[in-house]
Protein backbone atom coordinates (compact mmCIF):
# COMPACT_ATOMS: atom_id res chain seq x y z
CA UNK A 1 0.00 0.00 0.00
CA UNK A 2 3.11 2.53 -0.55
CA UNK A 3 2.49 5.86 -1.89
CA UNK A 4 0.51 6.40 -5.19
CA UNK A 5 0.07 2.86 -5.46
CA UNK A 6 -3.49 2.20 -6.59
CA UNK A 7 -5.37 0.14 -4.21
CA UNK A 8 -7.26 -3.33 -5.40
CA UNK A 9 -10.68 -3.24 -6.74
CA UNK A 10 -13.27 -6.10 -6.35
CA UNK A 11 -15.93 -5.54 -8.83
CA UNK A 12 -19.10 -7.99 -8.09
CA UNK A 13 -21.60 -9.03 -10.21
CA UNK A 14 -24.20 -8.66 -7.57
CA UNK A 15 -26.51 -10.64 -5.44
CA UNK A 16 -22.76 -12.10 -3.87
CA UNK A 17 -23.93 -14.50 -0.70
CA UNK A 18 -24.37 -12.52 2.30
CA UNK A 19 -25.55 -15.37 4.90
CA UNK A 20 -23.43 -18.18 3.52
CA UNK A 21 -20.12 -19.28 3.12
CA UNK A 22 -19.62 -15.16 1.60
CA UNK A 23 -16.84 -15.64 -0.08
CA UNK A 24 -16.45 -13.20 -2.27
CA UNK A 25 -17.33 -10.54 0.57
CA UNK A 26 -14.60 -12.63 3.11
CA UNK A 27 -12.25 -12.37 0.23
CA UNK A 28 -13.18 -8.38 0.58
CA UNK A 29 -12.50 -8.25 4.58
CA UNK A 30 -9.42 -9.77 3.93
CA UNK A 31 -8.06 -7.51 1.01
CA UNK A 32 -9.27 -4.39 3.08
CA UNK A 33 -7.51 -5.23 6.13
CA UNK A 34 -9.80 -8.15 8.16
CA UNK A 35 -10.17 -7.61 11.85
CA UNK A 36 -8.26 -4.04 11.28
CA UNK A 37 -10.90 -3.38 8.63
CA UNK A 38 -12.81 -0.16 8.68
CA UNK A 39 -15.26 -0.05 5.60
CA UNK A 40 -16.76 2.55 4.04
CA UNK A 41 -20.12 1.62 3.25
CA UNK A 42 -21.15 4.10 -0.02
CA UNK A 43 -25.03 4.03 -0.05
CA UNK A 44 -25.49 6.69 -2.86
CA UNK A 45 -26.92 4.28 -5.37
CA UNK A 46 -29.85 2.98 -3.69
CA UNK A 47 -32.92 4.64 -2.55
CA UNK A 48 -33.55 2.57 1.00
CA UNK A 49 -29.99 3.54 1.75
CA UNK A 50 -31.08 2.56 5.83
CA UNK A 51 -31.92 -0.40 4.99
CA UNK A 52 -29.17 -1.35 2.78
CA UNK A 53 -26.41 0.37 4.51
CA UNK A 54 -27.42 -1.50 8.01
CA UNK A 55 -27.92 -5.07 5.84
CA UNK A 56 -24.43 -4.52 4.83
CA UNK A 57 -22.61 -3.30 8.15
CA UNK A 58 -24.13 -6.77 9.55
CA UNK A 59 -22.72 -8.67 7.22
CA UNK A 60 -19.06 -7.14 7.18
CA UNK A 61 -19.18 -7.27 11.05
CA UNK A 62 -20.37 -10.84 11.35
CA UNK A 63 -17.05 -11.05 8.67
CA UNK A 64 -14.72 -9.77 11.40
CA UNK A 65 -14.18 -6.35 9.99
CA UNK A 66 -13.08 -3.93 13.21
CA UNK A 67 -15.66 -1.04 11.99
CA UNK A 68 -18.20 0.31 9.70
CA UNK A 69 -18.95 3.46 8.84
CA UNK A 70 -22.65 3.58 6.66
CA UNK A 71 -21.53 6.93 4.29
CA UNK A 72 -24.84 8.04 2.57
CA UNK A 73 -24.18 10.87 0.42
CA UNK A 74 -27.98 11.40 -1.22
CA UNK A 75 -27.06 14.90 -2.67
CA UNK A 76 -24.12 17.30 -4.59
CA UNK A 77 -24.48 19.48 -1.56
CA UNK A 78 -23.60 16.24 1.27
CA UNK A 79 -20.63 15.56 -1.08
CA UNK A 80 -19.10 18.23 -0.68
CA UNK A 81 -19.31 18.31 3.10
CA UNK A 82 -16.26 18.28 5.26
CA UNK A 83 -17.66 15.66 7.29
CA UNK A 84 -17.96 13.74 4.31
CA UNK A 85 -14.29 14.06 3.22
CA UNK A 86 -13.28 13.27 6.60
CA UNK A 87 -15.37 10.12 6.57
CA UNK A 88 -13.75 8.97 3.64
CA UNK A 89 -10.28 9.55 4.59
CA UNK A 90 -10.72 7.39 7.38
CA UNK A 91 -11.73 4.06 6.00
CA UNK A 92 -9.86 1.54 5.07
CA UNK A 93 -12.14 0.02 2.16
CA UNK A 94 -15.14 1.66 0.40
CA UNK A 95 -18.39 -0.61 -0.55
CA UNK A 96 -20.67 0.84 -3.16
CA UNK A 97 -24.11 -1.02 -2.91
CA UNK A 98 -26.25 -2.00 -5.81
CA UNK A 99 -28.94 0.25 -7.18
CA UNK A 100 -28.69 2.82 -9.71
CA UNK A 101 -25.27 3.67 -11.34
CA UNK A 102 -26.54 7.24 -12.56
CA UNK A 103 -27.52 8.23 -9.05
CA UNK A 104 -23.56 7.29 -8.03
CA UNK A 105 -21.99 9.61 -10.75
CA UNK A 106 -24.46 12.55 -10.74
CA UNK A 107 -24.47 12.93 -6.97
CA UNK A 108 -20.42 12.29 -6.51
CA UNK A 109 -19.18 13.10 -10.04
CA UNK A 110 -16.72 16.22 -9.58
CA UNK A 111 -17.58 16.51 -6.05
CA UNK A 112 -14.91 16.88 -3.20
CA UNK A 113 -15.94 13.57 -2.14
CA UNK A 114 -15.11 12.13 -5.44
CA UNK A 115 -11.81 13.36 -5.48
CA UNK A 116 -11.22 11.87 -1.93
CA UNK A 117 -12.27 8.34 -2.93
CA UNK A 118 -9.70 9.04 -6.19
CA UNK A 119 -6.90 10.12 -4.00
CA UNK A 120 -7.61 7.49 -1.05
CA UNK A 121 -7.84 4.41 -4.25
CA UNK A 122 -4.28 6.35 -5.56
CA UNK A 123 -2.64 5.70 -1.94
CA UNK A 124 -3.96 2.48 -1.92
CA UNK A 125 -6.95 2.12 -0.32
CA UNK A 126 -9.36 -0.85 -1.83
CA UNK A 127 -12.36 -0.21 -3.62
CA UNK A 128 -15.60 -2.51 -4.11
CA UNK A 129 -18.94 -2.13 -5.82
CA UNK A 130 -21.59 -4.54 -6.66
CA UNK A 131 -24.11 -4.01 -9.10
CA UNK A 132 -24.59 -1.04 -9.74
CA UNK A 133 -21.84 -0.45 -8.09
CA UNK A 134 -19.59 -2.89 -9.90
CA UNK A 135 -20.80 -0.27 -13.03
CA UNK A 136 -19.50 2.49 -11.94
CA UNK A 137 -15.95 1.23 -11.84
CA UNK A 138 -15.52 1.68 -15.59
CA UNK A 139 -14.43 5.40 -17.35
CA UNK A 140 -17.45 4.79 -19.74
CA UNK A 141 -20.21 2.86 -17.89
CA UNK A 142 -23.23 0.94 -18.88
CA UNK A 143 -26.53 3.06 -17.68
CA UNK A 144 -29.36 0.76 -19.75
CA UNK A 145 -29.74 -1.53 -22.39
CA UNK A 146 -31.62 -4.66 -23.44
CA UNK A 147 -31.47 -8.08 -21.53
CA UNK A 148 -32.35 -11.14 -23.55
CA UNK A 149 -31.78 -9.20 -26.49
CA UNK A 150 -29.03 -9.40 -29.86
CA UNK A 151 -26.86 -6.44 -30.15
CA UNK A 152 -28.82 -3.54 -31.32
CA UNK A 153 -27.52 -0.27 -32.64
CA UNK A 154 -27.87 2.39 -30.15
CA UNK A 155 -30.37 0.57 -27.35
CA UNK A 156 -27.20 1.01 -24.74
CA UNK A 157 -26.79 3.90 -23.44
CA UNK A 158 -23.50 4.66 -22.03
CA UNK A 159 -22.00 7.54 -19.33
CA UNK A 160 -19.03 8.62 -17.60
CA UNK A 161 -18.21 6.38 -14.99
CA UNK A 162 -15.65 6.91 -11.90
CA UNK A 163 -13.28 5.89 -13.29
CA UNK A 164 -11.32 3.75 -11.64
CA UNK A 165 -10.24 1.28 -13.71
CA UNK A 166 -9.68 2.20 -17.73
CA UNK A 167 -9.90 0.83 -20.80
CA UNK A 168 -13.08 -1.77 -19.79
CA UNK A 169 -16.57 -1.92 -19.72
CA UNK A 170 -17.96 -3.89 -16.95
CA UNK A 171 -21.43 -5.24 -17.47
CA UNK A 172 -23.46 -7.35 -14.39
CA UNK A 173 -25.64 -9.56 -13.34
CA UNK A 174 -24.68 -10.81 -16.61
CA UNK A 175 -25.62 -14.34 -17.64
CA UNK A 176 -28.83 -14.27 -15.33
CA UNK A 177 -29.89 -11.48 -17.38
CA UNK A 178 -29.19 -12.46 -20.42
CA UNK A 179 -26.11 -9.74 -21.26
CA UNK A 180 -23.75 -10.87 -23.89
CA UNK A 181 -26.10 -8.59 -26.80
CA UNK A 182 -25.32 -5.43 -24.44
CA UNK A 183 -22.24 -5.57 -23.86
CA UNK A 184 -21.21 -6.27 -27.50
CA UNK A 185 -23.06 -3.24 -28.32
CA UNK A 186 -20.00 -1.49 -26.41
CA UNK A 187 -17.26 -3.46 -27.72
CA UNK A 188 -18.78 -3.08 -31.33
CA UNK A 189 -18.17 0.63 -30.52
CA UNK A 190 -14.49 0.82 -29.53
CA UNK A 191 -13.46 -2.63 -29.94
CA UNK A 192 -10.29 -1.57 -27.83
CA UNK A 193 -12.09 -1.61 -24.62
CA UNK A 194 -11.81 -4.81 -22.84
CA UNK A 195 -15.77 -6.07 -22.35
CA UNK A 196 -16.35 -7.73 -18.79
CA UNK A 197 -19.58 -9.34 -18.02
CA UNK A 198 -19.48 -10.52 -14.50
CA UNK A 199 -22.59 -12.77 -13.35
CA UNK A 200 -24.00 -13.10 -9.72
CA UNK A 201 -22.45 -13.65 -6.72
CA UNK A 202 -18.99 -13.71 -9.19
CA UNK A 203 -16.23 -10.93 -8.53
CA UNK A 204 -13.25 -9.92 -10.06
CA UNK A 205 -10.55 -9.12 -7.48
CA UNK A 206 -8.10 -6.04 -9.79
CA UNK A 207 -4.78 -5.58 -9.60
CA UNK A 208 -4.73 -2.28 -11.80
CA UNK A 209 -3.38 -1.87 -14.78
CA UNK A 210 -2.17 -5.76 -14.52
CA UNK A 211 -4.43 -8.86 -13.93
CA UNK A 212 -7.67 -9.81 -12.92
CA UNK A 213 -8.66 -12.71 -11.02
CA UNK A 214 -12.36 -14.41 -10.77
CA UNK A 215 -14.18 -15.01 -7.23
CA UNK A 216 -17.39 -16.22 -6.12
CA UNK A 217 -19.18 -19.23 -7.50
CA UNK A 218 -20.27 -18.02 -11.38
CA UNK A 219 -18.78 -16.88 -14.46
CA UNK A 220 -17.29 -13.62 -15.78
CA UNK A 221 -17.33 -13.42 -19.81
CA UNK A 222 -14.48 -11.23 -21.06
CA UNK A 223 -14.97 -10.36 -24.95
CA UNK A 224 -11.51 -9.13 -26.57
CA UNK A 225 -13.10 -6.59 -29.32
CA UNK A 226 -9.25 -6.27 -30.15
CA UNK A 227 -9.45 -9.18 -32.66
CA UNK A 228 -12.64 -7.99 -34.47
CA UNK A 229 -12.38 -8.07 -38.30
CA UNK A 230 -15.29 -6.22 -39.02
CA UNK A 231 -18.50 -4.62 -37.77
CA UNK A 232 -21.00 -2.15 -38.79
CA UNK A 233 -22.05 -0.71 -36.07
CA UNK A 234 -21.63 3.06 -37.81
CA UNK A 235 -23.22 2.36 -40.67
CA UNK A 236 -26.70 1.45 -38.92
CA UNK A 237 -30.06 2.57 -38.15
CA UNK A 238 -30.96 2.91 -34.89
CA UNK A 239 -32.51 -0.40 -33.56
CA UNK A 240 -30.60 -2.75 -36.30
CA UNK A 241 -29.40 -5.69 -35.15
CA UNK A 242 -24.59 -5.17 -35.13
CA UNK A 243 -22.67 -7.42 -37.06
CA UNK A 244 -19.33 -8.17 -35.57
CA UNK A 245 -16.78 -10.85 -36.27
CA UNK A 246 -14.23 -12.76 -35.01
CA UNK A 247 -14.47 -11.42 -31.42
CA UNK A 248 -12.06 -13.67 -28.84
CA UNK A 249 -14.30 -14.94 -25.92
CA UNK A 250 -13.06 -16.58 -22.50
CA UNK A 251 -15.29 -17.76 -19.97
CA UNK A 252 -13.06 -17.87 -16.72
CA UNK A 253 -14.02 -19.06 -13.39
CA UNK A 254 -12.42 -18.92 -9.98
CA UNK A 255 -9.00 -20.39 -10.30
CA UNK A 256 -8.48 -18.15 -13.25
CA UNK A 257 -7.67 -14.37 -14.32
CA UNK A 258 -6.78 -11.97 -16.91
CA UNK A 259 -3.47 -10.42 -17.80
CA UNK A 260 -5.10 -6.21 -19.53
CA UNK A 261 -1.71 -6.28 -20.89
CA UNK A 262 -1.22 -8.86 -22.59
CA UNK A 263 -4.72 -9.90 -23.20
CA UNK A 264 -4.48 -13.05 -22.01
CA UNK A 265 -5.90 -15.86 -20.08
CA UNK A 266 -3.66 -17.04 -16.71
CA UNK A 267 -4.34 -19.26 -14.15
CA UNK A 268 -4.50 -17.90 -10.35
CA UNK A 269 -2.34 -20.63 -8.23
CA UNK B 1 -32.16 -30.12 -57.56
CA UNK B 2 -29.85 -32.42 -59.27
CA UNK B 3 -30.15 -36.33 -57.90
CA UNK B 4 -27.74 -36.43 -54.73
CA UNK B 5 -27.27 -33.18 -54.37
CA UNK B 6 -28.58 -32.07 -50.97
CA UNK B 7 -32.01 -29.60 -50.40
CA UNK B 8 -31.33 -26.88 -48.54
CA UNK B 9 -32.40 -25.90 -44.86
CA UNK B 10 -33.89 -22.86 -43.48
CA UNK B 11 -32.92 -23.49 -39.72
CA UNK B 12 -34.89 -20.68 -37.83
CA UNK B 13 -34.81 -19.94 -34.10
CA UNK B 14 -38.88 -19.67 -33.15
CA UNK B 15 -41.27 -17.06 -33.34
CA UNK B 16 -41.08 -16.16 -36.75
CA UNK B 17 -43.73 -13.64 -38.35
CA UNK B 18 -46.33 -15.43 -39.45
CA UNK B 19 -48.53 -12.26 -40.10
CA UNK B 20 -46.68 -9.89 -40.68
CA UNK B 21 -44.35 -9.21 -44.23
CA UNK B 22 -43.22 -12.78 -43.15
CA UNK B 23 -40.00 -12.38 -44.50
CA UNK B 24 -38.54 -15.94 -43.49
CA UNK B 25 -41.45 -18.26 -44.18
CA UNK B 26 -42.07 -15.53 -47.55
CA UNK B 27 -38.24 -17.00 -48.23
CA UNK B 28 -39.69 -20.44 -46.97
CA UNK B 29 -42.16 -20.14 -49.43
CA UNK B 30 -39.29 -19.66 -52.42
CA UNK B 31 -36.97 -22.36 -51.71
CA UNK B 32 -39.89 -25.32 -51.73
CA UNK B 33 -40.90 -23.87 -55.24
CA UNK B 34 -43.43 -20.74 -54.88
CA UNK B 35 -46.73 -21.01 -56.06
CA UNK B 36 -45.62 -24.86 -57.36
CA UNK B 37 -44.37 -25.78 -53.88
CA UNK B 38 -46.77 -28.85 -51.39
CA UNK B 39 -45.46 -28.09 -48.18
CA UNK B 40 -45.32 -31.05 -45.48
CA UNK B 41 -46.21 -29.31 -42.23
CA UNK B 42 -44.62 -32.67 -39.66
CA UNK B 43 -46.18 -31.61 -36.71
CA UNK B 44 -44.50 -34.24 -34.56
CA UNK B 45 -43.11 -31.99 -31.94
CA UNK B 46 -46.09 -30.67 -30.66
CA UNK B 47 -48.96 -31.95 -28.53
CA UNK B 48 -51.27 -29.90 -30.31
CA UNK B 49 -50.93 -31.30 -34.06
CA UNK B 50 -54.28 -29.91 -35.23
CA UNK B 51 -54.25 -26.34 -34.09
CA UNK B 52 -50.46 -25.87 -35.01
CA UNK B 53 -50.58 -27.53 -38.49
CA UNK B 54 -53.82 -25.53 -39.37
CA UNK B 55 -52.33 -22.66 -38.14
CA UNK B 56 -49.10 -22.57 -40.52
CA UNK B 57 -51.68 -24.21 -43.50
CA UNK B 58 -53.17 -21.35 -43.70
CA UNK B 59 -49.92 -19.08 -43.52
CA UNK B 60 -48.53 -20.93 -46.25
CA UNK B 61 -51.46 -20.86 -48.27
CA UNK B 62 -51.76 -16.93 -48.00
CA UNK B 63 -48.37 -17.19 -48.28
CA UNK B 64 -48.67 -18.82 -52.03
CA UNK B 65 -47.94 -21.85 -51.65
CA UNK B 66 -49.95 -24.21 -54.24
CA UNK B 67 -50.84 -26.99 -51.03
CA UNK B 68 -49.99 -28.26 -47.49
CA UNK B 69 -50.35 -31.70 -46.43
CA UNK B 70 -50.31 -31.94 -42.91
CA UNK B 71 -48.11 -35.15 -41.84
CA UNK B 72 -48.99 -35.69 -37.97
CA UNK B 73 -46.78 -38.77 -37.40
CA UNK B 74 -47.30 -39.34 -33.50
CA UNK B 75 -46.05 -42.81 -33.28
CA UNK B 76 -43.42 -45.11 -34.82
CA UNK B 77 -46.25 -47.40 -36.06
CA UNK B 78 -47.12 -44.35 -38.01
CA UNK B 79 -44.14 -43.73 -38.93
CA UNK B 80 -43.56 -46.50 -40.63
CA UNK B 81 -47.12 -46.36 -42.65
CA UNK B 82 -46.88 -46.79 -46.49
CA UNK B 83 -49.23 -44.30 -46.45
CA UNK B 84 -47.69 -41.44 -44.04
CA UNK B 85 -44.10 -42.67 -46.54
CA UNK B 86 -46.18 -41.57 -49.64
CA UNK B 87 -46.99 -38.50 -48.50
CA UNK B 88 -43.11 -37.67 -47.63
CA UNK B 89 -42.10 -38.17 -51.14
CA UNK B 90 -45.05 -36.51 -52.59
CA UNK B 91 -44.34 -32.88 -51.06
CA UNK B 92 -41.38 -30.68 -52.73
CA UNK B 93 -40.20 -29.51 -49.00
CA UNK B 94 -40.93 -30.38 -45.26
CA UNK B 95 -41.48 -27.82 -42.47
CA UNK B 96 -40.49 -29.04 -38.63
CA UNK B 97 -42.89 -27.48 -36.29
CA UNK B 98 -41.52 -26.03 -32.81
CA UNK B 99 -42.90 -28.31 -29.41
CA UNK B 100 -40.39 -30.92 -28.08
CA UNK B 101 -37.10 -31.98 -30.11
CA UNK B 102 -37.24 -35.65 -28.51
CA UNK B 103 -40.65 -36.07 -29.21
CA UNK B 104 -38.94 -35.98 -33.27
CA UNK B 105 -36.37 -37.88 -32.61
CA UNK B 106 -38.10 -40.62 -30.49
CA UNK B 107 -40.75 -41.15 -32.41
CA UNK B 108 -39.50 -40.46 -36.46
CA UNK B 109 -35.93 -41.88 -35.97
CA UNK B 110 -35.10 -45.19 -37.25
CA UNK B 111 -38.23 -45.02 -39.52
CA UNK B 112 -39.37 -45.48 -42.66
CA UNK B 113 -40.49 -41.89 -42.65
CA UNK B 114 -36.89 -40.85 -41.62
CA UNK B 115 -35.51 -43.02 -44.18
CA UNK B 116 -37.81 -41.36 -46.86
CA UNK B 117 -37.66 -37.71 -45.32
CA UNK B 118 -33.13 -38.14 -45.86
CA UNK B 119 -33.73 -40.15 -49.19
CA UNK B 120 -35.86 -36.52 -50.57
CA UNK B 121 -33.13 -34.27 -49.01
CA UNK B 122 -30.23 -36.29 -50.27
CA UNK B 123 -32.57 -35.54 -53.83
CA UNK B 124 -32.70 -31.99 -53.39
CA UNK B 125 -36.04 -31.35 -51.18
CA UNK B 126 -35.98 -28.53 -48.59
CA UNK B 127 -36.16 -29.10 -45.17
CA UNK B 128 -37.09 -26.60 -42.87
CA UNK B 129 -37.56 -25.94 -38.72
CA UNK B 130 -38.65 -23.66 -36.10
CA UNK B 131 -37.69 -23.87 -32.48
CA UNK B 132 -37.52 -27.53 -31.89
CA UNK B 133 -37.86 -28.21 -35.53
CA UNK B 134 -34.52 -26.15 -35.86
CA UNK B 135 -31.98 -28.19 -33.04
CA UNK B 136 -33.28 -31.87 -34.88
CA UNK B 137 -31.20 -31.10 -37.47
CA UNK B 138 -27.70 -31.48 -36.30
CA UNK B 139 -26.27 -34.39 -35.93
CA UNK B 140 -26.03 -34.14 -31.96
CA UNK B 141 -28.77 -31.94 -30.65
CA UNK B 142 -29.18 -29.77 -27.40
CA UNK B 143 -32.41 -31.15 -25.60
CA UNK B 144 -32.63 -29.11 -22.44
CA UNK B 145 -30.32 -26.85 -20.88
CA UNK B 146 -29.88 -24.22 -18.32
CA UNK B 147 -31.20 -20.27 -20.04
CA UNK B 148 -29.69 -17.22 -18.50
CA UNK B 149 -26.93 -19.26 -16.73
CA UNK B 150 -23.23 -19.76 -17.29
CA UNK B 151 -21.55 -22.53 -19.17
CA UNK B 152 -22.07 -25.36 -16.28
CA UNK B 153 -20.83 -28.85 -16.33
CA UNK B 154 -23.18 -31.51 -17.72
CA UNK B 155 -26.00 -29.13 -17.30
CA UNK B 156 -26.39 -29.74 -20.80
CA UNK B 157 -28.40 -32.68 -22.60
CA UNK B 158 -27.52 -33.72 -25.68
CA UNK B 159 -29.28 -36.04 -28.15
CA UNK B 160 -28.65 -37.71 -31.50
CA UNK B 161 -30.65 -35.54 -33.98
CA UNK B 162 -32.01 -36.04 -37.28
CA UNK B 163 -28.23 -35.31 -38.43
CA UNK B 164 -29.24 -33.14 -41.85
CA UNK B 165 -26.48 -30.75 -41.13
CA UNK B 166 -23.25 -32.23 -39.53
CA UNK B 167 -20.82 -30.69 -37.32
CA UNK B 168 -22.82 -27.67 -35.99
CA UNK B 169 -24.62 -27.63 -33.16
CA UNK B 170 -27.95 -25.30 -32.98
CA UNK B 171 -29.71 -23.79 -30.34
CA UNK B 172 -32.66 -21.52 -30.81
CA UNK B 173 -34.57 -18.26 -28.86
CA UNK B 174 -30.78 -17.55 -28.82
CA UNK B 175 -30.97 -14.12 -27.41
CA UNK B 176 -34.29 -13.83 -25.85
CA UNK B 177 -33.31 -16.95 -23.45
CA UNK B 178 -29.82 -15.80 -22.73
CA UNK B 179 -28.61 -19.24 -23.95
CA UNK B 180 -24.89 -18.41 -24.56
CA UNK B 181 -23.96 -20.17 -21.92
CA UNK B 182 -25.61 -23.82 -22.36
CA UNK B 183 -24.45 -23.19 -26.20
CA UNK B 184 -20.62 -23.12 -24.82
CA UNK B 185 -20.99 -26.24 -22.80
CA UNK B 186 -21.85 -28.20 -26.27
CA UNK B 187 -18.47 -26.61 -27.45
CA UNK B 188 -16.30 -26.80 -24.70
CA UNK B 189 -16.79 -30.48 -24.96
CA UNK B 190 -16.02 -30.52 -28.74
CA UNK B 191 -14.85 -27.10 -29.93
CA UNK B 192 -14.30 -28.82 -33.42
CA UNK B 193 -18.16 -28.61 -33.41
CA UNK B 194 -19.50 -25.53 -34.95
CA UNK B 195 -22.00 -23.85 -32.23
CA UNK B 196 -24.87 -21.63 -33.87
CA UNK B 197 -27.12 -19.50 -31.83
CA UNK B 198 -30.33 -18.55 -33.71
CA UNK B 199 -32.48 -15.70 -32.57
CA UNK B 200 -36.37 -15.53 -32.51
CA UNK B 201 -37.66 -14.66 -36.03
CA UNK B 202 -34.65 -14.89 -37.19
CA UNK B 203 -32.96 -18.06 -39.19
CA UNK B 204 -29.97 -19.05 -41.61
CA UNK B 205 -30.57 -20.57 -44.95
CA UNK B 206 -28.05 -23.65 -45.10
CA UNK B 207 -26.40 -24.63 -48.54
CA UNK B 208 -25.43 -27.57 -47.26
CA UNK B 209 -21.25 -28.14 -46.58
CA UNK B 210 -20.65 -24.71 -47.85
CA UNK B 211 -22.34 -21.80 -46.18
CA UNK B 212 -25.34 -20.06 -44.32
CA UNK B 213 -26.65 -17.13 -44.94
CA UNK B 214 -28.67 -15.52 -42.02
CA UNK B 215 -32.82 -13.89 -42.80
CA UNK B 216 -34.81 -12.50 -40.69
CA UNK B 217 -34.36 -9.79 -37.86
CA UNK B 218 -32.11 -10.07 -35.42
CA UNK B 219 -28.77 -11.92 -34.80
CA UNK B 220 -27.34 -15.18 -35.28
CA UNK B 221 -24.53 -15.69 -32.87
CA UNK B 222 -21.74 -18.13 -34.45
CA UNK B 223 -19.33 -19.66 -31.51
CA UNK B 224 -15.97 -21.09 -33.20
CA UNK B 225 -14.81 -23.16 -30.73
CA UNK B 226 -11.33 -24.26 -32.97
CA UNK B 227 -9.46 -21.62 -31.85
CA UNK B 228 -10.08 -22.65 -28.38
CA UNK B 229 -6.71 -22.76 -26.21
CA UNK B 230 -8.25 -24.23 -23.18
CA UNK B 231 -11.00 -25.85 -21.35
CA UNK B 232 -11.33 -27.42 -17.82
CA UNK B 233 -14.57 -28.95 -19.07
CA UNK B 234 -12.94 -33.04 -18.57
CA UNK B 235 -11.90 -32.40 -14.92
CA UNK B 236 -14.72 -30.43 -13.45
CA UNK B 237 -17.35 -32.05 -10.78
CA UNK B 238 -21.04 -31.36 -11.78
CA UNK B 239 -22.31 -28.33 -12.04
CA UNK B 240 -18.92 -26.65 -11.51
CA UNK B 241 -18.58 -23.61 -14.25
CA UNK B 242 -16.87 -24.25 -17.24
CA UNK B 243 -13.59 -22.43 -18.03
CA UNK B 244 -12.89 -21.66 -21.79
CA UNK B 245 -10.45 -19.65 -23.49
CA UNK B 246 -10.15 -17.54 -27.01
CA UNK B 247 -13.03 -18.75 -28.56
CA UNK B 248 -14.14 -16.74 -31.38
CA UNK B 249 -17.37 -14.95 -31.35
CA UNK B 250 -19.48 -14.12 -34.60
CA UNK B 251 -22.83 -12.20 -34.22
CA UNK B 252 -23.90 -11.99 -38.03
CA UNK B 253 -27.29 -10.19 -39.01
CA UNK B 254 -29.24 -10.58 -42.61
CA UNK B 255 -26.42 -9.56 -45.62
CA UNK B 256 -24.11 -11.47 -43.88
CA UNK B 257 -23.44 -15.33 -44.14
CA UNK B 258 -20.65 -17.85 -42.38
CA UNK B 259 -18.29 -20.06 -44.71
CA UNK B 260 -18.27 -23.57 -43.18
CA UNK B 261 -15.27 -25.10 -44.47
CA UNK B 262 -13.20 -21.98 -44.16
CA UNK B 263 -15.05 -21.24 -41.08
CA UNK B 264 -15.23 -17.04 -42.30
CA UNK B 265 -18.07 -14.94 -42.22
CA UNK B 266 -19.08 -13.57 -45.89
CA UNK B 267 -21.31 -10.85 -46.88
CA UNK B 268 -24.19 -12.06 -49.34
CA UNK B 269 -25.45 -9.43 -51.70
Amino acid sequence: MGQHSKGNLVIIGGAEDKYGDSRILQEVVDIIGGDEARVGIITTATQQPEEVGEEYRDVFLRLGVRETEIININTRDEANHEDNIRRIRDVTGFFFTGGDQLRITSILGGTRVYEALHDSFHHGTAVVGTSAGASVMCSTMIVEGNSNDAARKCTLKMAPGLRFLEGVIIDQHFDQRGRLGRLLCGIAENPGILGIGIDEDTAIKVYPEEYFEVLGNNAVTVVDGRSIKSTNVSELEPDEILTITNASLHILSRGYGFDFKRREVITIH
